[in-house]
């Protein structure tokens, strides 16, 4: 195996930035990316962390090529981490036309809630997020 | 104003509980619900705890009233803390046949994400996470 998988380390997030955009780009909404490394930094790297995070490193060797298997090994390593906490769920999402993802969480066993039970995201942010912050009752 | 939001102690674990089974009900999936208030009082009150919980006291008075606000005052407080913690987005599911709760959502000037963008929830658990813990590389 020419990869290894770790913890992600404060050092790492500008890897981490740079990745979550690349994601956008590849779901079609780089627009929405709004948090920097500097936000990771903070949010992953205090007193009680908000997101832990799997760091990969790849050897140059392994880096070209594709289905290599390292997402599956992420996934894995996040499922076996849920476990030894005790979580009884791994949760996702995904987008409508992404096929080969969604295929291979359902080659995987996985559920698809939205289909199956009719679970729709809700988001608050921006203005309606601000809205509500607003109509909050005072301490 | 004759109810009093506050942080959830220890002690409100079993009243949680009862409310997350109360709302699977409604949900038309109590078979869903696996967690106990010993769970609860394990994630919740611990060092990093897993989850932060607001419990609105309410009085015999107000009880027997529909419609009062409360959930609304809890969602608010809610943003509220978010807002304080810096987080930029509130992000919860409903399922596609609870028009209430979507109207509520869509007045507030919520997105729900799954029309808008076509983000699925997928779920890995019991034996598809089983076997996704099993394939994990080794430390």
């Amino acid at each position: 195996m020419d990869y290894k998988i770790r913890a992600a380390r404060k050092e790492d997030c500008k890897d981490i930035a740079r990745m979550i955009m690349e994601l956008a780009v590849f779901e079609k909404m780089p627009d929405q990316v709004k948090i920097s490394y500097k936000e990771l930094e903070r949010d992953g790297f205090c007193q009680n962390p908000f997101f832990e995070c799997l760091i990969a490193e790849v050897s140059d060797a392994h880096r070209s090529k594709c289905g290599n298997g390292i997402g599956k090994s992420l996934m894995s390593k996040v499922a076996k981490i849920a476990a030894e906490k005790q979580c009884v769920r791994l949760q996702l999402s995904v987008l409508d036309w992404n096929s080969p993802a969604r295929d291979f969480y359902a080659a995987k066993g996985a559920q698809d809630l939205t289909d199956s039970e009719g679970w729709h995201f809700i988001r608050f942010d921006g203005l309606s997020l601000d809205n509500l912050v607003k109509e909050a009752p005072q301490d």
